[in-house]
Parts: C-alpha cells; structure tokens; sequence
C-alpha cells in the first residue's frame, strides 16, 4: 500500500477494539484509525490505546469524512439508523461500508435500503467471538486463523478486494456465502447453541445453588456456561434479527424433545438410542 | 497397607481401563487386580496391558473370590444382572462391591434389592469421563484431581473408608450425597446438557452437509459437538435410568423454548433479553 489506509470503526467493543488493535499491529504507520463509539466511557478507554487518531461519538467526529473504510462493529440493532447517519456524510472519496455482524440477510437488506449508490457496501461476519465484550478485552491477533464471512456485497470487485485483503493481512481465511445461507446455517451453529445454552442457564439457577454449582459443575456444563456467559444483550438482537430461521429450528428442537418424552416413558433402550443417533 | 489388596474390575471401558491402569500406577505391587469383561475382544486388549493378573469373562473368572473390592465399571443396565451374579459367589472374605455409575439412585436400590447383606455396597461416581470410550482409549491418572461422588452406602465405616482412600489415593476428591440429590443435581449439569447436545446434533446432521459443517462450525458449535460425541448406548442407559427427573426438565426446558418462541414473534428485544436473563 502506497498511501495511507483510513479506517474508520464504529462500535469499539470486545470485536471493534480487537479489530483497531490488530490492524495497527499488521498496517502500523501505514493505517489511520478513526474510533467512533456512543459511550463516553469506552470512548476515554480507547483513546488512552492510542491505536486512534481520533475517538469520539459519531455526531462530533472530524475524520470520517477521510475515510477508506469504515467498519460497523456496533449491535445489529443500531446498524440501520447508522446507515441513515452515514447516508448524510460527505465521504472524500469513494468510500466502503463494512460490518462484523452475526446475521446478515437483515444488515445487508437495511445496507441496501438506506446507503446511497455511490457507497459500495460488503457485509462481513468474523467467526471470532467470544463471550467477553468491551473494548478492554480487546486481543490483538484476534482474527489470526479465524474464518471471516464475506456476506451480502454491492459493491465493486476493488471495494471487496480490498475488504478480503484486510482480512486476510490479520490471518483470516475469507470464504463467500450469500446472507440467506449464512443465517440459516449460523442459525444452527451458533444462535440455536446459544438458545439452549441460555435455557440450560436459567434452569440451573433456578434449581441449584451456587455452591452445588461450584461442587458438582462437571465438564459438560462447564462447556455450555461458557457460551451462556455471552451478553443477553448482543443476543437477544442475534435471535430477533434471525428470528424467521430460529423458530424453525425451535419447533424442530420441539419435536425432538417430544419424541424423546415419548420414548423415556415408554422405557426403550433401543428406540431412545435410535432417536440420539438419528 | 500390609497385605495386598486384591481389586476386581467388572467392565474394562475408558472408566474401568483408566480405573485399573491408575490403580496400578499407584499401589504397583501392593495391588492384585482382576479384570472381567463380557467381549473377547475387550479382554484381549487388557491381558497385552499386563495390569491384571487375570482376565476373563465372569463366568471363566477363577480369582474373584479373593476379592476385597469389586467395581462394577459396566454399564447401568448390567448392574441387577452382575448383582445377582455376584450374589452367588462364595467370596473368602467380606467383600465391598461399589460402581461407578453416572446414575445412582436406581443403582442403589438395585444393590439393596440384590446384594446380600454380608456384602458392603459403596456406590461412587466419578466425574472423569470424557466423549472417549473403550479400553484401547483409557488414560492413567484419569482421576487425578476429579471429584467422586460417593452415593448410596449400606456398608460398614471401614468399607466406606477404604473406598474413599482408593479414590483419594488417586488424586480424587471425595463428596458425599444422597443418591437422590446426585440424581437430580446430575440431571440439570451432565444429562440433560447431553439432551440438547445429541439434538442439536441430530438437527445440525439433517440440515447441514459435512463441507459446510467443516466450513462453518465456530466455537459454539465445537464444545457441543464434543459432548455428543458420547456414546449413545450409554447415554440412553442414562437418560432412562434417571428419567423421572429428566422428563421434569425436558417439560421445563420445552416451556422455556415455548416462551422464547412467543417472544421473537413478538419481536420485543427487551423481553427477549429478560427471558434469557430469568
């Protein structure tokens, strides 16, 4: 890269704070970051990083103007009323919009609707989170490794390239998928886990003490309180966005608790056995 | 100890090889182990271990006799069955017969029901396994800082004391508790989380090629995967053997999915993120 790269984020939570991180560790000089975020306590954190230029709310910032690219690393929530924001924005140059985001048929619909044309827009879903959040506990190197979905794109073939390359600069493995796809299949492989790691949760509370937890939590449990430390938060905006595949998958899982009641009452090995393994 | 303590293991699995090999490790020649397994097989591969002194079907068992201990490590379902076989035997001392079963209360009444009274009967589980099973996978020093669950005593002090100084020798800590609160306890942390890990499976296999599963699979994904990794014929065993309090949890766990539904299709975030919360 000849020329400065600008890199705006917006959302400098345990994802934005790791991705400003881990760019100025790859890009060095080479990068100015623009930190945006809507709390005045994480903005104050993360301008005593100083990966940024700039940090500060998206209405009193003076960089973004500048930039290449900015990244949404805000909830999926607030990703449409800050596509209308960035409408309003007289970018310098051609400008990419970019998102981390865990759905993506509704982010890229709403990118779609509310982003002018002349923004190229290309939706991406880092498989790289954890169940901590906040900008301090950034980790630098996060992506390294991690698989990176490029989801939902208009865009021209230089606006992707450039939002593959960044990815792949940080050790990511970048793979294509359409949003429908996406969803539907995050939608088992993550949103429904973490459905019935958070119903796991309240049961367990519910029913045992604390002290019983702390005596008696085996490694299964331990597995699945690990994803149910994630922020109700971040994903009760996961599940509502996804909402059409999640409750097909809910009546699936439905129907499957069913059939085994049925079967536990029936008192058959080899039909409750059948059923686990179907 | 003075004299040598001859063990018998019943069922030579992941828990009974890594029982026999840890046992070994740490009395070496002050312990005479007998090994009994019903596949040829299975008892193949424990005579090249060299751990026991004698290996064979129950029946062909010439050294049982001797024993001071017997765990049955054999699956839940064959425990009556080996209780009333072990019934019959003529041992030349008192014997204490204990398991080490994920269920306990069934097991218990079993061996009450089935033991005569001159046998001491310590019922003990230990939280070791893992999604691994067979002798070939068992693992020396398994239970090296495990908990065991001692559940279920119609014995004598020093009997319960010797079977807490086995498990304490090899690393073990030892908690007492009613075989009807290990049962519901293990209910909410070890089985039911295996309900929802063989169906999210079951949905994930229906849904998703194995490409896109290799693909796709994030981090949440993984740890339930590896749960349902575990063998079915053992945990439907299980899953029936504790079902009074695992139907009580499936109803429970449905209502919870009942409500969530209700909640997206009202698409109220705030609600959502409260029932995840309750």
């Amino acid at each position: 890269m000849k020329k400065n790269l600008n890199v705006t984020i917006i959302g400098l939570g345990h994802i934005g704070g790791s991705l400003a991180s881990s760019l100025k560790q790859i890009y060095g000089s080479k990068i100015l970051l623009n930190g945006i975020d809507k709390s005045n306590s994480t903005i104050k954190k993360a301008k005593k990083s100083n990966l940024f230029s700039e940090v500060s709310t998206l209405k009193l910032n003076t960089k973004i103007q500048k930039s290449d690219i900015v990244f949404l690393a805000s909830s999926i929530q607030s990703m449409p009323q800050l596509f209308s924001e960035l409408a309003k924005i007289n970018f310098e140059k051609k400008v990419v919009i970019s998102d981390v985001g865990s759905v993506k048929h509704e982010v890229f619909k709403a990118a779609k609707r509310l982003l002018p044309k002349q923004f190229d827009f290309v939706g991406g879903h880092p498989i790289a989170g954890t169940e901590k959040i906040g900008f301090a506990n950034l980790v630098e190197g996060l992506f390294d490794g991690k698989p990176v979905f490029v989801s939902g794109t208009r865009a021209d073939r230089t606006s992707i390239a450039m939002i593959v390359k960044i990815w792949e600069s940080l050790g990511s493995s970048v793979y294509f998928v359409s949003p429908e796809k996406h969803d539907k299949i995050f939608g088992y492989l993550s949103h429904l886990p973490h459905i019935l790691a958070f119903g796991l949760k309240n049961m367990v509370n519910k029913s045992l003490s604390k002290a019983e937890l702390v005596k008696y939590g085996g490694t299964s449990y331990r597995d699945y309180s690990r994803i149910s430390q994630s922020s109700e938060d971040l994903w009760s905006e996961i599940f509502l966005s996804n909402r059409k595949n999640l409750l097909k998958t809910i009546k699936d899982f439905k129907k499957y608790l069913d059939k085994l009641e049925g079967l536990l009452n029936h008192n058959s090995k080899e039909k409750v056995k059948k059923h686990l393994k179907s």
